[in-house]
């Protein structure tokens, strides 16, 4: 036991207040517009039992589950030999029969499951708590983090998917988010490629090769076709696709799909949302039809979007789509619905590059209270109580320290304002208010001062 | 893997969004106490190392930690003897390297000993996530719940006492709970009482003993003080005090404790936090000196508070106290604070008995606007972009289902009010608006739908 130099363990992090200041920014703005759009707050557990979580995320995804250690003796049914051969995949489950989420959407089909008779569908839910993954930790990619899910299940209605578009967009416009873009595609148009291209077979493969354009590009992706055996003549066609990526619109794809119906009945899926998302609102300019969107997840059926902020070297920032089977390992088959995700620390990160956070006065003290102790320091609780029953957030200095570490530490915390009241203050009725960003004082009343800050709040 | 019927872990819940706005508007209102009195957001990870852990919960503690299994080959390092001894208690730490989190203190502090180069002493963080405990679920108890905690630390000024009382009467002021007590002790008080009835040199044991007597009643508690070896005339004597507790003032206390140093600065203490936190705004008639109160943890060293809510039958929904050395297992010895914990469950618990709950308009839909399919559904959607903008939750419903279907989902909703599109209704500009709890109907605008909306929020 080392305990006299802590730490935290490896790919998890703190989060200090100037930090948990501006992440409350971006969950509340978030929180808001998902409120204002009808969608109720869920909260599940950190932990779920294995048979819920096992066999959903492939099998990577299930080495990567945390495993909580069974209470009690652990060992006490495993025999010697089974203990010996430490075959650990085989004796994990044993020692352990809760794990740490891995993600939102699992617990969220387990809750659907469970409550199908309580729930009032389309059932709109938001969802926003930390995940759990025992990934080689590296710049960026934690052990711990903030999955902020929206979903709408229970009905296939392409309102839903437009729904999402106005919520992106509403969101970054309370967040100040300008320049963005929503890719969205259509597993079904995608369907219709592989079909026209000779790998109609192979779905599933196909979306997971093409799913690495962006980090890629496209001569690696297409290496890794001919290796998983795409054949020359597949890979020299979707090439010369993608050469074209930039330029195709909704009514190119129309006739390179025309032969097949599911691609054409995800092409009218996609001019259907596109339209529904402009009267609800949404910047059109915003949303843009890429047909190399692929996405990772198997369990996507309908259109699929992934949303980009401009101007940072950042991966998207919010990923998403519709869904035709939610609920379906769970006993509960043919629950449809879309689902959208934002990346709360990429979305950070994008919005410090950008210096989008605004001077958060909300949260952190307007005005500190000097102490010199007696009966200044009786007269400033008062007043301190008065100032925040005016709803300013205001402090005392808790000590009569010298009056330059008092100030000391109204800089260090940012509070813009000091209030000084000593004895001689006192008997005049008027006090010196410093502003500390100006280095300005001025001889107010308490009202005076009051008055003062209430206008700056 | 039983994975039809899906359940979660024994002690653990979900919280349905009914549940979750309750719970929202509780932890919203103390917030806003927390910030407007200077205190920070802080949040730490929930895995810790085990080293920073166990030690510091006793022997019991270091059992209910929920351990998280080692990734990897876990028993590679483990002897073939070892393992076949079977001794969990020896083996869980060769297991496992990081565990849960047990409360919010010791993460507090572990964060504060790590980073006291960059924090701004005093400091003022709250922290609001849950803490897992391998305890044996019951009624009200829970393995996974949470914590929401207030610390000022860096400090010896009583102030600091004082506006604990103070953010607990604000707090309450804001969920509407009228009636409750603060009871506040002072450890010292306790000692010089120890010292006087003969028990000086078993302070801790008196402290655990005397906790008990609200839970298990005087009888019992003397009943255990005598079989713990303390002594006729220790148990008559104490007998004697606990007889006139109810009445027994801060002046009383002075006379008895006349004899010892450490008891009367308590009483001072004591005093000067009840001033302090007149002077802060908060009612005298709510805080209460109660010489009997305790606290189970070792780590208290002044004043002690703990809060009930009169008129329901739930323990304390909160406690605290002054504590001399936070991080002194960290390597940081010497750091005096005051923290506090608010029960989150216990007082959703205590509101939810006085009904205290108001209507929660804010997160709920306020108008659902029906679904016809064609020219309505595209009218309807650019309406409901129009209510959203002016800042009403609302809600279309996603399909062109039956009337009474749409309405239904209204009713369980609990959306109060209905607004029908239909193909009639865009010739005339004239649309039904359905207040849905009175079942009254009239024919508006939709600017005049929008005012009366608005008239309501």
């Amino acid at each position: 036991m080392n305990s006299d130099k802590p730490a935290i363990p490896r790919g998890t992090q703190d989060f200090s207040p100037e930090v948990m200041i501006k992440r409350s920014f971006i969950i509340g703005q978030i929180k808001k517009v998902f409120e204002k759009s009808g969608f109720l707050p869920l909260e599940t557990p950190a932990m779920e039992n294995l048979s819920v979580l096992t066999g959903k995320y492939g099998e990577e995804g299930d080495q990567l589950l945390f495993r909580i250690l069974n209470s009690g003796n652990f060992l006490e049914n495993i025999g010697d030999d089974d203990l010996r051969s430490r075959n650990v995949k085989a004796l994990a489950p044993r020692l352990s029969e809760k794990g740490l989420r891995y993600d939102l959407t699992v617990p969220f089909a387990r809750y659907v499951a469970m409550n199908r008779n309580e729930i009032v569908f389309p059932f709109k839910r938001y969802q926003i708590q930390p995940v759990w993954r025992a990934d080689r930790p590296q710049k960026g990619r934690y052990r711990e983090f903030y999955q902020c899910d929206a979903d709408i299940i229970g009905t296939n209605s392409l309102i839903c998917e437009a729904e999402i578009i106005a919520i992106i967009n509403e969101a970054f416009k309370g967040l100040g988010i300008k320049d963005f873009t929503i890719k969205i595609n259509s597993r079904k148009v995608l369907e219709g490629m592989a079909g026209i291209l000779g790998a109609g077979d192979r779905m599933n493969v196909f979306f997971t090769i093409l799913d690495k354009l962006e980090k890629m590009g496209k001569e690696a992706v297409s290496r890794e076709f001919i290796s998983s055996g795409f054949g020359n003549d597949f890979v020299a066609r979707l090439e010369s696709m993608l050469d074209r990526a930039e330029v195709y619109q909704l009514n190119d794809m129309n006739e390179f799909l025309a032969s097949s119906d599911t691609g054409k009945s995800g092409l009218d899926d996609l001019g259907r949302i596109m339209e529904y998302s402009r009267h609800l609102g949404a910047d059109d300019r915003k949303t843009r039809f890429d047909f190399t969107l692929a996405r990772g997840l198997s369990y996507y059926t309908g259109a699929i979007f992934e949303v980009n902020v401009s101007g940072v070297s950042i991966g998207s920032v919010g990923g998403g789509g519709r869904y035709d089977n939610l609920a379906g390992s769970f006993g509960l088959p043919g629950i449809s619905g879309v689902g959208f995700s934002f990346g709360i620390d990429r979305l950070y990160d994008a919005m410090e590059q950008l210096s989008l956070f605004p001077a958060q006065e909300r949260f952190s003290t307007r005005i500190l209270i000097t102490n010199f102790g007696d009966e200044p320091e009786i007269f400033a609780l008062k007043v301190l109580s008065r100032f925040r029953n005016r709803g300013i957030n205001a402090e005392i200095y808790p000590e009569n320290d010298k009056i330059k570490k008092q100030l000391g530490y109204a800089n260090k915390k940012g509070i813009p304002f000091v209030l000084f009241i000593g004895s001689d203050e006192l008997k005049t009725g008027k006090f010196s208010l410093k502003d500390m960003i100006s280095g300005q004082q001025e001889e107010l009343t308490i009202d005076e001062a009051l008055q003062k800050l209430l206008q700056g709040n």
